[in-house]
């Protein structure tokens, strides 16, 4: 048996200096028009070139990134509109994100009733080639998350459930308020906390190997919800182009600078349609090195 | 462009003459042991060769149930073990279970934000060989299911949002009491409601083409989500092995005897575990007869 979950996470940020997290979301319009054949997109047309395209670029971004940053979080979405093939490639990428020494999150979103969620659990976690951890979804309370952590090898394996997300709609199912006060998201922070400590492994450095998706709407009610779930890891996507500011992000962060990870995708993975006659590494890397620089001034200061 | 989502199986369910549909939940260890081979599942430790039996299987029970019920409901959860076979299973099963006549609900139980989101709906609705329906979460608000409606071809196709599902500890999430009273989920379905009228297409049939997974958990609550959604059709998992009873079920009718599909997968699918000396597509057959004879007296009874 390895390592909990959350020791390994914590050991791997102290190694690399920063709470950092490279989102791979990528989408065959945005690759450097090198990895795509000389007439573009067009020509990338079936699933096996399409997905060629993306596993040569997946490889180059967790090349370039890994030196920097002690985790990438990959998207499965982005590989299913590719069928086998795309599942293929999400699978080869996460075992050679892991081979290089990242910490790889398999961002999948999942959840269902106990005897189906244990299939998926079967499917993206605990095996030889699956991600360290997983992202997984509340609306089914304990039972949609329990298989989860049964497949995490006595909490080597991490859970992040959705909290609070970064969509503009998110508000309308996570920020209603609930009878007594308090919102929907708050009530859904402190199950996740109970989860993590009476569900679930603890590592010795006191987060269990549950943690949490929580992308901050403002810094009062991110610090609301830090207070709710000490025992979490945060997961905190949207730094970047999803608009985060440093003070918000900084309240996902425990007073001793632990708890929290903080992912940027678009804005790392994406430079070189900014730039485009830049070598699309050398973009990707200069990226990366300034979000660890960035998150690094969010954690001093907070 | 074809028929709206809900003419279209409105119109199937007239022809079989019960609004059942079959759930497909294939689980290695209960499938027919001549499928199997001699050693069992051991047989099919490979990925190969489970996916083999699981999709002889799969055609197996499309093939027998096609005569009686109006549609299926395929769960990509069992697939998903099996990477990237399983996919390709999933996918060739969808496929044939069109081609037979049924309509097929692929229970992908997706969501994500926006861009995500937009990744799942390609790879899942809209395609070729895609399913006819899908099932997603409400979590994210209308962003996570925005794209299923812009691949749904118009409304050709139906997007199933998870409103109330049938799991013991879903009512610590979905029961919740607002403000002002009422339950979480009520709010959600008033949310679904709005989402079905406003964002998509409704058929000749006044029914949307967004529908709602309900799992009716009493009589009284599942009256009051009925009333909140009278543009959506409702499927309705449980039946069988869930333990919903006829007068739940029931109360997910509309007074016109429409408005719900009614599932049951384990009790179908499963027989031979029940009855191991009989030949399985019989014992289906019969199980799937049944269900289209209690289903009809549940309609009849409402």
């Amino acid at each position: 048996m390895g390592a909990h979950f959350a020791d390994r996470l914590l050991s791997a940020i102290e190694d690399k200096g920063a709470p950092a997290c490279v989102g791979f979301d990528p989408q065959l319009e945005q690759l450097p028009p090198e990895l795509l054949g000389r007439a573009g997109p067009a020509d990338a047309a079936s699933d096996d070139a399409a997905v060629r395209a993306l596993e040569v670029f997946g490889r180059g971004v967790i090349e370039v990134i890994a030196p920097y940053v002690p985790a990438i979080k990959i998207n499965i979405a982005f590989f299913e509109p590719y069928q086998e093939a795309g599942i293929g490639a999400y699978r080869r990428l996460v075992a050679h994100a892991r081979a290089t020494g990242l910490i790889v999150i398999g961002d999948i979103k999942r959840a269902d009733i106990g005897h189906s969620a244990t299939r998926y659990a079967d499917g993206h976690l605990g095996r030889e080639d699956s991600a360290d951890a997983v992202t997984v979804n509340a609306y089914f309370g304990i039972d949609g998350v329990r298989p989860f952590i049964a497949a995490s090898g006595s909490g080597e394996h991490g859970v992040f459930v959705l909290v609070q997300t970064s969509n503009p709609s998110a508000a309308t199912v996570q920020d209603v308020v609930m009878n007594g006060g308090g919102s929907f998201v708050e009530h859904v922070a402190a199950m996740v906390q109970s989860w993590a400590v009476d569900e679930a492994p603890v590592g010795e450095s006191g987060y269990s190997c549950i943690g949490a998706v929580v992308s901050p709407r403002d810094t009062d009610s991110t610090r609301r919800i830090r207070a709710l779930m000490p025992s979490c890891l945060f997961l905190v996507p949207g730094f970047g182009a999803q608009g985060r500011t440093a003070d918000e992000v900084a309240t996902c962060f425990r007073s001793d600078g632990t708890g929290a990870l903080v992912t940027a995708s678009r804005s790392i993975i994406y430079t070189q349609s900014r730039t485009p006659s830049r070598d699309w590494k050398a973009g990707v890397d200069e990226a990366c090195r300034e979000l660890v620089a960035q998150i690094r001034r969010v954690v001093h200061a907070g």
